[in-house]
C-alpha cells in the first residue's frame, strides 16, 4: 500500500522551524547522533521532544496512594474520592514556539492558553472546575498587553464558570512563557481513557478539520484567501473551543470506549488511541468533515483539503470511538441534545496499521507522524 | 520608633538586578508613572509585581463550585471531597531571574524547583501527592545536564514518595523555564490558612534563619568565607528542605492557629499571615535562631547576620502561630517527636504594627519590604 506523506510543515507552530518526522526516525537518528559524538555532547535538538519524553517517562511512580492515571493521558487522575476523581492537565506556551505576539490578538492568546487546558479535561469527560496560572513575562512588555491576556483568560473562566485559583508571575530575560494548569472533577465511572478503543469501535469527532492548521498557514502567509475566509479560519486557529459539554455528556452515557481531543493532528491523535488500545483504525476519506472556508481555500491555493483534515494540528474537536452496539443510542444522544455536530469517520480495526479508505475503494496506508518542537531543519 | 532599613539587594536573586520597596512606594510611583505617561505606555516595569498582581486578583471567581480557597494562601484549596480537601500550588523558575546555570548543579536545581512548592504544601499541613512539570527547555542544552536536573526532580519524588504523573516540555529561545505543579491533600478540619493568627498567639520557627540569604551573597562573591562553612550555606540556598512531616505533624495536633513558609523572609512572610489576620506582631530579636555557619560569616564579613534572619529569603522553613492556651502542649509534641527543632521568636499583637525587640529592651518598627522581580535599579 502506498503511503500518503504529508507536507513537512503543515504542523508549524509560530516562528521556530519544524519537522514532521517519523518517531522511529527519530531513534534512528538519536542512535547515530550517540555513535557520533558520544553521550556526553548530546543536545537536546539531537534526539528531539518524543524521544526525550519517552526517556523520562519510566520511573516517576513512587508510591500508589490516590494515583489512577498517570502520564500518557489527556489528564492525570488521582482519587478517589467519594466517586469522584481529580483531573489535571498542564500545558505551557512560549513566545516564538507556540504563539506570535502581533500575529494573535493578547485577548485571543489568554483564551488560547485557557482553551488547550479545558480540551484536555472535556476529552476525559470532565468538569473544569479551576485554573492556575504561571507567567514569565518581559519587562518590556506594555501594562495593557499584559491586562488585555488577563481578560482573555477571566473571559473563558467566566464563560464555563471556572475559577483562577492561583499562579505564580516572575520576570522573564526571553519572551513570555505562559504555563496554565486546569483541574477539572468527573464520576470515577465515567472517565474516559485512550485505551478503550475496540476492534469494530465505530470513530467520531465533533467538528470541522484542519480548519485551524489552513488558519496558521494564513497567518503565515503560505496561503491567501479573500475574506471573510481568511478571518474565519485564522480564527479557527486563535480561538479554538473546548468542547466540555459534549464531552461531559459523552461520558455521562457511557456509550463510548475512548476519547481524546485532537491537538497534534486527526492522524497522531487516532495513532494515540490506537497505542494505547493495541489496535488499528481504518479512515472514510470521504466522511472526513471539511467547512466550506477550507474548500474555498484549498481551491484557490490548489491544495487537498483532506491533508491538512488529516495531519494539521489544533483543530481541538474531540475524536471518540463507540461500540458498535451503542452507536445508535449515541448518535441520538446528539440528535436529541445538540452540543455540536457528531461525523463518524471510520473505524477501529485489529493490527496496528492507520489506514484511509478513497471514494474509489483503495485503502492506503497513513503515517504515523509526530510533531517535534526541537529536531532541527 | 526607628524604622530598620534591610540594605537593598539582600533578596537578590539571580542576575537579574532587583529592588526592595515598599508595597506602598509601588503604588504612589505607579500613579506617578500613570500621569506622566498615559495608561497605554506603562510597561511591566513601571508598576512592579505586587501592584499588578493585585490588580488581577479581583474579579477571578466565577463559581463557587468545590471552591474553599483561592489566590492569597501557600495554596489554593478545593473541595472538599468525603473529609478531604485538595492542595495545589505552582512555582515558576526562569533562569538568569531565579537560577544561575553553573552557580547551582543541575540536579539541585531539579531538587530545588521541587522543594519550594512541596513546602508550600507543608504550609498547609498537607500531604504531598503527585507534581505536574513543565518545561520550556534551550535547544542547545545537553541531554546530560536535562537528565541531571530530572534525576534531582526524581530523587525529591522518591524521597517524599509522591509520583511525578505529567508535564509538558517545549523548546525555549530562551533560557530554561521549569514550572512545577504540586498537588497535596488534607484532612479538611485541619488545614492551616494565614488567616488564623489571633493577638497573643506565640510565633515559632521550625529551623535557622538568614542561611539561604547568606548562601546567595557567597554564590554571588558579596561575602567570602572558607569550608566547611561555605559549602554548608550555599547549600541551604541551593538544596532547601520542605518540612513536610513537622506541617502535617502540626496539623493533626490542631494546636496552630496559622502557618506559612519562610519563601520571601521572616517579615514580609509574617506580614502576610498579620495582613490576612488583621494582627499585629512583635518579634524577640535574642530569640532567632541563628546557625554556628551565618554567625562565622558575619564575623568574618562583619555585617549583622540578625538582618539576613530577618529579611533574607528563601529559608523554606516553617512560621506557625499558637495560641497561648495551646503552647506547652505545642512544644511538647516537639519534644516527644522530634522532626525537626522548633523555636518561639515573637508574639501576635493588636494593631497593625511589625516590631522587633532588641536585647535592651527597646523597640522598633520593623520594614515590611517586599520583593520585585519587575522593578528597575
Amino acid at each position: 500500500m502506498p503511503v500518503i506523506p504529508a507536507k513537512a510543515g503543515i504542523h508549524e507552530v509560530g516562528m521556530q522551524r519544524h519537522l514532521l518526522r517519523f518517531i522511529e526516525q527519530i531513534h534512528f537518528y538519536q542512535i547515530y547522533r550517540c555513535n557520533k559524538m558520544g553521550n556526553k555532547d548530546l543536545k537536546i535538538e539531537d534526539i528531539g521532544e518524543f524521544a526525550f519524553i519517552r526517556s523520562i517517562m519510566d520511573n516517576c511512580q513512587f508510591s500508589s496512594e490516590k494515583m489512577i492515571r498517570g502520564i500518557g493521558d489527556d489528564c492525570a487522575v488521582i482519587g478517589p474520592y467519594e466517586n469522584r476523581v481529580l483531573l489535571i492537565t498542564t500545558d505551557v506556551l512560549v513566545e516564538d514556539v507556540h504563539f506570535i505576539m502581533g500575529k494573535i490578538l493578547p485577548e485571543q492568546l489568554g483564551q488560547k492558553a485557557v482553551a488547550v487546558n479545558l480540551s484536555d479535561i472535556a476529552a476525559m469527560g470532565g468538569k473544569a472546575l479551576c485554573l492556575f496560572l504561571s507567567l514569565a513575562i518581559p519587562n518590556t512588555m506594555s501594562v495593557e498587553t499584559l491586562k488585555s491576556i488577563y481578560r482573555g483568560i477571566k473571559n473563558m473562566c467566566k464563560r464555563y464558570r471556572i475559577n483562577l485559583m492561583g499562579g505564580d508571575t516572575s520576570a522573564s530575560p526571553g519572551g513570555l512563557m505562559i504555563s496554565v494548569t486546569a483541574i477539572g472533577d468527573a464520576n470515577k465511572t465515567e472517565v474516559l481513557y485512550r485505551d478503550g478503543a475496540r476492534q469494530g469501535d465505530g470513530i467520531y469527532v465533533t467538528g470541522n478539520l484542519g480548519d485551524s492548521g489552513a488558519g496558521l498557514k494564513l497567518i503565515r502567509n503560505s496561503f491567501s484567501a479573500p475574506e471573510p475566509i481568511a478571518s474565519r479560519l485564522i480564527e479557527a486557529h486563535n480561538i479554538p473551543v473546548p468542547y466540555l459539554e459534549a464531552g461531559s455528556m459523552i461520558a455521562r452515557s457511557g456509550l463510548a470506549s475512548a476519547m481524546i481531543d485532537l491537538s497534534d493532528g486527526l492522524v497522531p491523535d487516532l495513532h494515540h488511541i490506537c497505542e494505547s488500545s493495541h489496535t488499528g483504525a481504518r479512515l472514510n476519506r470521504d466522511a472526513l468533515p471539511i467547512s466550506k472556508e477550507l474548500s474555498a481555500l484549498a481551491q484557490i491555493n490548489n491544495f487537498d483539503p483532506y491533508e491538512l483534515a488529516l495531519s494539521g494540528g489544533e483543530d481541538y474537536k474531540l475524536l471518540i470511538t463507540v461500540p458498535e452496539k451503542n452507536i445508535a443510542s449515541f448518535e441520538k444522544i446528539f440528535q436529541d441534545s445538540t452540543p455540536c455536530p457528531i461525523y463518524r469517520v471510520g473505524e477501529i480495526t485489529k493490527g496496528k496499521d492507520l489506514t484511509i479508505l478513497s471514494h474509489d475503494g483503495v485503502e492506503e496506508q497513513l503515517d504515523v507522524r509526530g510533531f517535534d518542537h526541537f529536531l532541527p531543519i
